[in-house]
């Protein structure tokens, strides 16, 4: 990690459909990021294209991660559906499974996994859930790495756990004075003008530090950048940020190459 | 295999139920069998069930394995759902890896697969299905071993692609002439008698053949019997089973111990 | 009305299997309700359960209501799904068209709508979630008679907007000085003793009235005693509590009779 | 009917999304057909789209209809699920139940029943089935009028059961001489060419016959033209079949309306 800061990973959501359903544009995001979030059935995701979104990022040579969620199919993993902890663990656990499973079968073996949705909001803001993600990681594969919300809950927890961590930080999302996204009710929640968004990824990756409304920067490691797929506008943003980063200098790559 | 004959495997489906409900007496079960094929969810199952059973087969020490199925809640995996073969590679995927994690997670890996219901009845009639269930396991763990039926499609295709095979007969059905079991809708189809199922099974596995409707012997080895949990009546044939067993002189003991 | 408090109904949850699943001996509580309430397929119920529990009821002459619930198989209904009060609208609606259909296609048409589990405590302590349901039963069928908790936001509700309104108590549950449920967390919310549940049943149907906790009565209409079925001990509660209503001179009998 | 042949219907599957998911234009295509076949839930649909395409053909003056199937959500109803023709009776009237309730809460009652997918292709050549769906239908609602195959076995089986029977035709698909569609699987089952496509359509309702791939015409009535919506090519067939029956002085009307 000598290059910290000159070296950084792009990361989204992809597999996101069901049965016939399809979300976002996987062939084109897959150009742009190095790290893969696949679904794993979920919130969304079925075994077909599972195994088919491990393969397109394997020929891509984009590195892939588990993606579990609530069960929640209908609400995409949005909505907090009440569980215990150890039900979590759980939960959890199961979808790294099959992840592992159908990865091995792609040919391209997960590296780590990145809570989706509601329930990786909660390993930002409570302990519990962000205990319970990462014993469920270690249970299932201490080898795994765990991507992380920045200077959430599950960062702090996972690195205790003797896990590796990777943290990362949203392209198009504000921050609060206390590094917490803001809230998507709130006006400003979310970055709408790729400039915008790409010159502020910038500032932050080269400074090792979130910037946050205010404008203040909060160091921390800065591993890997979120960007979304779900519409054209968010597949021209991610290019965006690509494109400027390695303008600035930042070689983009998959943490877990 | 030198003591093949002398030494033979107790196998029950286990951990069907899901949410709130339940189906078979587990804790019952566990004490007569030397293995446990645990359901994956798709049949029955979640992550909630399988783990408890996975812990309490740890307890009383016997080995475990995934029970894969079609997604068929509402049928309890009874029907044939309409698959190609290589989607049922990718079903069967994903259920090993919840399985493997899961198991590994409750401190008790699994060590075989077998396919629960419609989808193992077709593993010993239909070659393709046979082929996508070995493919499967081989893609995820070939350390995996497969538990199919004894004379099945699955039992040479799966010693064909190099996997360790255990094969199984059934206490309570009886068998065609071709060494297939003869359907459910004909009469003297299951065996109901706890002393004539006992008596037969140590016949078969004494003589290392499947007996059929007519008393003919159809050499092959055997290596597990499947009992059934599902009512008070299942499990005192498979307690009835076990006590001719080792009264005979045969040993019970998990193929993967 | 004019025999209020000579006259009352017992109501049980009926119908609460899923596939090859069942909980409860609905065949013994039919002899013993007035009125069922039957699952209607969201977290419990099928097509072929809905269809034979209607059924049932029409033979044992018990009135029959829809039973909807959150979207929560695997939960049993019991936990609280984050949704809207327009969402619950239209699950409710939905829900009640089904068993609209269905009873009638068993030739015993539902006549109230009684809200299951999480959302049916929703309905006595959230004024929108009461609305929702009320405006889902009006929208549907305004002939449709609500069965609500006793002196809960429901009961107001549904009666203002020109509803038909059936209230119920619940024969094993405290009630706190505001007349709402005792949480199940705490020490003394569920009475399992047949007679002293059966006594009080009695006292508070004759007087009109909800016993608290501390021994108040609060004034409220009770139309509806709530029976549980899913243990052989509350199928005798509820057995007792009958025997003793009508060895008071209290009739039991449908409210929808 | 007396100026059969001068008016017909345009027919078309809607609703057809599930929680975050959409298939199909449906805003585009409520502009050319005049009747909607609404998706239940079962193989796509919840009570949010189905409320909200209710609500749309409202407002479009599109006559609605339930349209229920296999509940087979992964397989988008396409495949044939084992049943026997009772449990179809009820899988069928469940969904028409849900149907009647969520349009009478849009404001916008069905009026009719199609089957859709597997299930309606059943219809057509499975008497069991077709007769299944045929008893669901008058047993919720004999006023509902049934939407079948034309020449199909439910066409006669719904008129013999004294239901109004409407028949349509397909715009895309070719027939057989014995008035069956063409399997997908064979070269020419489907057409892709709009004008082609249209004006075989004009001639059909010209002569009130389904003109065969040999270009035999068999008699029958026609009062709907299937079209689809899932892709924009489809679309714009559905959209020069109007213009061309409208052109050639056809009128386009709801058999419903």
């Amino acid at each position: 990690m000598a290059a910290r800061g000159l070296q950084v990973d792009i990361n989204s959501d992809m597999g996101e459909g069901f049965g016939a359903y399809r979300l976002g544009d996987d062939a084109a995001i897959l150009d742009i990021v190095s790290s893969a979030n696949v679904a794993c059935g979920f919130h969304a995701g079925d075994p077909e294209i599972m195994a088919a979104t491990f393969s397109m990022a394997r020929e891509k040579g984009v590195a892939v991660g588990a993606h579990p969620s609530f069960a929640d199919l209908w609400g995409f993993g949005r909505r907090i559906i009440p569980h215990s902890p150890s039900e979590i663990e759980r939960l959890v656990a199961y979808q790294i499974g099959a992840a592992q499973a159908l990865s091995a079968y792609a040919g391209h073996p997960i590296r780590y996994v990145k809570a989706h949705g509601a329930l990786g909001n909660l390993t930002q803001t409570d302990r519990g859930v962000a205990e319970a993600v990462t014993r469920a990681v270690k249970a299932v594969d201490p080898g795994l790495i765990c991507l992380v919300i920045a200077l959430g809950f599950q960062d702090r927890i996972a690195r205790d756990a003797g896990l590796t961590v990777r943290s990362e930080i949203f392209a198009d999302r504000a921050y609060t004075e206390e590094g917490f996204l803001v809230s998507r009710k709130l006006e400003g929640a979310v970055i709408h003008d790729a400039e915008k968004a790409a010159e502020r990824v910038v500032r932050m990756v080269k400074q090792g530090a979130i910037e946050t409304l205010s404008g203040q920067m909060l160091q921390t490691p800065i591993d890997s950048i979120c960007v979304h797929s779900d519409t054209p506008a968010a597949v021209a943003i991610a290019a965006h940020v690509r494109r400027r980063l390695e303008g600035s200098g930042v070689r983009v790559r998959a943490f877990a190459a």
